[in-house]
């Protein structure tokens, strides 16, 4: 147990983590080192302010950062994923914490991977309040790690988004993807044979794949996008959103709908990245396989009143009426038409 | 990927999780499955609340529990640590969320888990709001798993504890830990053999230890402790709060003190839990090494005045005096006499 590294490592993570910190994290009353960070929520300007918190890994999208040796991308996936559960309820980033677990300390890796959360948590206006880097001696493949991150947003209970907001006839407005963002990288890997010899694995990941314009390796590692900037200042004109992850678009879309009402969306309605007609065609994916894994482009789908739609579509930017919300009785929460 | 186990654990933890919940976690808004758990926190009934939040996890004492196969105490292992830590600063807990990470998903165990994270939280009061389930194959070995925590609780600015309030002369009471808790244990496992064959580790956890009056297992296994019940009716009585955790008395004691002052410790002022001998002798550790490695049977010392210490003592049960605040140039933060 290198204790020297993990303090080395706080050392050079100081100055990033301090960037994120706004009047509200006390240092006054501890250093860094505190037991627990300190985040005042006297007087957030809510009329009955709601914490709204989620926990989240970056699943086997790690494994692509390993492989490449690239660690400064992984920490925004990590804190986008986070932002985008709490926006869901209409939330707005508070604070952020991590959770990094590994064999050896690498310090050149956790620092890499901590700016990476810390310059993210700036972006979005949260604190990064704390972390636990765990050294776990005979967990983790050498050089490997993994990594959960923490975040706590608030919303004023009268500005609650979800299900219970959405009526029939509500239009559903994909927001576009950069990519597969956190999901589907277990099943991907296999596809495109990267779960095999690393060497191998290197290799395809370095190769430039004209169908996609770019490396494997650059497209597998695209950040997942967080649609706090595109959504947060239209929130009070959105009635629901899911947030399309693990389970895809069939799994995701039904969180945000009310029993008795489903979605239907047109196919061909949004631009789908050509990743993943790649997978779907190198792994002979039919469409159900690929709706029920992946988010096919539609990263968020946000649910409003049929008279905004257009509005709201024209200001999100890359984001199209996807489908619209109809009756539903025993049929599947999610249809294609 | 193995979605519909995700599901079933999902359903048979449902009942433990909503025991949890408390009138603040709004659960009218969205099912189990919203994208964040939501805590209401209007009229806490403090002047200016302040969040403390934790993360961590349980190290290496997991390879015990696996070793074993008993998954049912590490969940209140990971929540206690979060609860004392948060509670160094004068906070109580509010809400908690998990992380559990492995490679397949093993619908009973991570169950075991869950429930002992929910009873615990139900113990000490908090909603367990969330959590992340990760299966990520390749990451972990065969039957293993990785678990973090955190959790958020809330204090009064104006009753924050810390170092700005601890004087010379301040008391350093210790209070019993039930063990080591949840540190040192790769030191351990390699001094107690535990970390080869795993046959030959299970044979000796299952040994009975006259010197322990328990098997190594049980022994090796002994929940750490919340201090909450304790400290928690008495925490405008203290100053100043050290987690003996990661680092050990050695580590843990300065992050209470302010940077003039010391402790002078009195060895042999309190009852040291006959497996932290046992592991000097075995593993030749000289009290340097203890010092910095365990809590030696203080999980936590409280600094407090002087004319209240005895009272407390009194009051706290399972506690001793165990040392003296006395002023500091140069010398260690931590001293013996």
């Amino acid at each position: 147990m290198d204790v020297d590294a993990g303090d080395r490592v706080k050392e050079r993570i100081g100055p990033a983590v301090r960037a994120t910190f706004g009047p509200r994290v006390l240092t006054d009353v501890g250093p860094l080192g505190a037991f627990g960070g300190m985040y005042a929520v006297g007087d957030l300007g809510l009329r009955d302010p709601v914490l709204v918190g989620s926990a989240d890994g970056v699943g086997t999208k790690l494994k692509i950062a390993f492989l490449l040796d690239r660690h400064d991308s992984i920490g925004a996936d990590l804190v986008n994923h986070c932002v985008d559960d709490v926006l869901t309820t209409g939330a707005r980033p508070l604070f952020f914490m991590d959770y990094f677990a590994t064999g050896a300390l690498r310090p050149e890796v956790v620092v890499q991977v901590v700016e990476g959360i810390a310059a993210t948590c700036r972006e979005v206006g949260c604190a990064l309040l704390g972390g636990e880097t765990a050294q776990m001696p005979g967990f983790y493949g050498d050089g490997e790690y993994d990594l959960a991150g923490f975040l706590v947003g608030v919303v004023d209970r009268d500005a609650i988004l979800g299900p219970h907001r959405v009526r029939g006839g509500d239009v559903a407005i994909g927001l576009a993807a950069s990519g597969l963002h956190t999901n589907g990288y277990s099943l991907v890997r296999r596809i495109l044979g990267l779960d095999g010899d690393p060497g191998e694995a290197r290799r395809r990941l370095e190769q430039w794949v004209p169908e996609l314009e770019s490396t494997l390796g650059d497209e597998l590692l695209r950040v997942h996008r967080s649609y706090l900037a595109a959504l947060g200042p239209r929130l009070g004109r959105v009635h629901a959103l899911a947030h399309v992850t693990g389970g895809g678009l069939l799994g995701n879309l039904p969180r945000a709908l009310p029993p008795d009402l489903a979605v239907e969306l047109d196919r061909g309605s949004w631009v789908e990245p050509p990743i993943f007609s790649l997978i779907a065609r190198l792994g002979r994916l039919d469409d159900a396989e690929m709706d029920r894994t992946f988010n096919r482009g539609l990263g968020m789908v946000a649910f409003v009143a049929p008279a905004d739609a257009e509005q709201l579509v024209a200001e999100l930017g890359e984001a199209w009426i996807v489908g619209r919300v109809v009756p539903r009785a025993e049929e599947p929460a999610v249809r294609f038409r």
